[in-house]
């Protein structure tokens, strides 16, 4: 019998990357879930990213410590607010973490390499989102194209690495529904970025917004925790 | 009197680094340099990098903390021995780090952004050096493409993100004549991959024979610590 074949999925403990683990798995992957500590406010997300990927059958969960608060810049690692106004307009948000996406998926080329993996997952989409550049298919093509010459492994030609965001032309419903159907048990996931120290979500951030408004177009209630 | 532009400089300690900076700093900029306490085995570079920073006029030093042990696979970081003989052929040898300069740009990425820069260098050369696929143009150029993807800064506008590799097409000998008409003391420089406790350089691994044919071409003597 062939074993399966390894992928990467980076996992936030979020609602989006969890059913990104659970697209993984049911595509026949042997799941390695990466996470980051970054100096994210949100740092429960973590606990979450734990549940999730032993929830989903990760074969291992690395978690990456970086610092991401010496350049600052962000209210997801500063002392700047988190708007709770729901009026982002047409500008990128505060939220936004410089260049996030690119380190992340760079530290998922490193694990990939040295597992052998040739699929780095990533929650990704441009459909309900935050704005953020980095989260547009041009920027996945283009980090795709980047990486299969970046490292050992992809010179080596055996095959193409690909970055693989399933989600990206979901909207959040299609999203929250997929993880249904895969059996995506979302009270273990976390995604709001102005949490109360309990790990209680605000309700009220964009992240939150979103998540309910998903939830809401199927008929349902977020099962994560609220005050 | 208009202010200098900003640009970030990957510095590592080495050679390459340090005459980059000074280019960068030729060139009109107000240099950041950047470097990684990455595990690697020769963190004595570390204290290079900041002598490097301090007589070539860097504006700051950051150094972010990363740990590339977790994924392992290379001998700068693992315990794998650091070759000696010589005998590097056609091959990628183990001294390459998986994604090394794709993460070490993307915090470059990250770190422009905040600072508000529009240039970040890096000492990547493909004349004589070792192999690794993450130093040919063909990376450089794709990583450039991804970066103006990628960012808040960059999907602005306002201009182009440059990724500049000034030593790309330089032989060893030629940086070093470059660096030496700057004003770069290479004496305060480290390149090698295996030194003993007190940071004397072995002269026998990958690095310290490239650059010690540097200096012979030049009739000079490398002016790095020796035993």
């Amino acid at each position: 019998m062939q074993s399966k074949p390894k992928a990467v999925v980076l996992l936030s403990g979020g609602l989006d990357s969890a059913t990104v683990l659970a697209i993984a798995r049911a595509e026949g992957f042997e799941p390695y879930a990466l996470s980051f500590r970054y100096g994210q406010r949100h740092e429960v997300e973590l606990a979450a990213a734990e549940r999730v990927a032993k929830a989903l059958g990760a074969v291992r969960h690395a978690v990456v410590d970086i610092d991401l608060r010496q350049f600052g810049g962000s209210a997801l690692t500063d002392d700047i607010a988190v708007p709770h106004d729901g009026a982002s307009g047409d500008e990128i948000p505060v939220t936004y973490v410089p260049a996030r996406n690119t380190i992340f998926l760079s530290f998922g080329l490193a694990y990939a390499e040295t597992l052998g993996a040739w699929d780095v997952f990533i929650g990704a989409s441009s459909v309900d989102y935050s704005g953020y550049p980095d989260c547009r298919p041009e920027f996945i093509e283009a980090y795709e194209a980047m990486a299969n010459l970046a490292t050992k492994q992809t010179v080596s030609g055996e095959r193409r690495l690909g970055i693989r965001a399933p989600l990206m032309h979901l909207s959040k419903a299609q999203t929250i529904q997929r993880g249904l159907d895969l059996g995506v048990d979302y009270s273990l996931t976390h995604s709001c970025y102005d949490p109360a120290p309990d790990g209680t979500s605000c309700g009220s951030c964009d992240s939150c917004r979103l998540r309910d408004r998903g939830f809401a177009e199927l008929g349902l209630t977020d099962p994560a925790r609220r005050p």
